[in-house]
């Protein structure tokens, strides 16, 4: 395996780009060359095999998609209230919407890890650590609700970003008075989680 | 264009099965043929093109993932109350699992809507006229809560169920004693739906 670490992050993106424009199936190692512009065989050095890519994708999405550090410092200085809730929430959308990309290859990862037991044993472990994570973070914070709280809210903000990026049309309006998606963020926090 | 509707019908159904096992890359009219079984040139005499194929395996779903009327009749014999709203919920989930070869196809053409302008226009607007038919139900039936209410329902439904089909582990005893899905299809309707 060669081991140039920024080489390796740069082929990471590149798969990602490929996959999230040309779905699953376009994913080869021939396509994820020529979206980095490096030489036919390059990620064949750096992938034992299609799944280790996956694998890679998934691990680096953690780290791409992750809040800024010091704007969540910014935000964990206000009051543990609902307010709060809704600034984490925007913030979460915020970041899935400024890589749109990222984000859409999760979702392809999704439906190929129906295809592949491995990635979806893989993909399921990194997806419910995040999920318990969001729990841990929620409690320890003393923001307002407990776990099923936070379970309720991921489950409706997954639905949020899968609606928003792949058919924004569908929520365009259909509460009037109500942005899309910030508006509907905000709904979606003073319904599900408690007041204090 | 060919006329005999069983066979068209046969041909979507065909194209379905591809679309959620080989994703939108696999599905050409050739894979659709072989599918389903039927001489290769077929699909091309039903179809005009790929988005033409795309649109009627959408406009299939609908049908093949509506609720069953008796049933539906059945339930609607309840009180207009939360439990009705539970058991409505866990009837489309019973739905979208049972047929979870349609609803994968369905996320597939999410992802391929994102490429296709054409796609994602007509796709838009069948879902977006899903769900004004739901927020118009649930005002009819003179169920508890608004437009509101069932935005925010329809969007933890959407997120519970690309969770479930998916990566289906995620969810599994994350809030003890409570099952995946139906435990959890309560604790949404009891979290997002007023008591009256």
């Amino acid at each position: 395996m060669a081991g140039n670490p920024e080489r390796r992050a740069a082929l990471v993106d590149a798969g990602t780009e490929v996959l999230a424009r040309s779905g699953a199936r376009g994913l080869t190692f021939r396509a994820v060359d020529a979206e980095a512009g490096v030489p036919v065989g390059t990620a064949s050095n750096y992938f034992t095999d299609r799944d280790d890519l996956l694998r890679q994708i998934d691990a680096r999405m953690h780290t791409r998609l992750a809040p800024d550090p010091e704007v969540l410092a910014g935000l964990m200085a206000a009051p543990k209230d609902r307010t709060l809730v809704t600034a984490l929430m925007r913030d979460l959308m915020g970041r899935v919407t400024r890589d749109r990309t990222g984000y859409l290859a999760l979702l392809e990862l999704r439906l190929e890890a129906t295809r592949r037991p491995g990635l979806r044993a893989s993909f399921t472990e990194s997806v419910r650590a995040e999920l318990e994570y969001g729990m841990d973070f929620h409690r320890r914070a003393g923001l307002p609700g407990g776990d099923e709280t936070v379970a309720v809210l991921y489950l409706a903000m997954l639905g949020l970003i899968l609606e928003h990026l792949t058919l924004p049309g569908v929520l365009e309006g259909v509460l009037p008075g109500t942005g899309v998606p910030d508006g509907l963020v905000e709904r979606l926090v003073t319904t599900i989680v408690p007041e204090r």
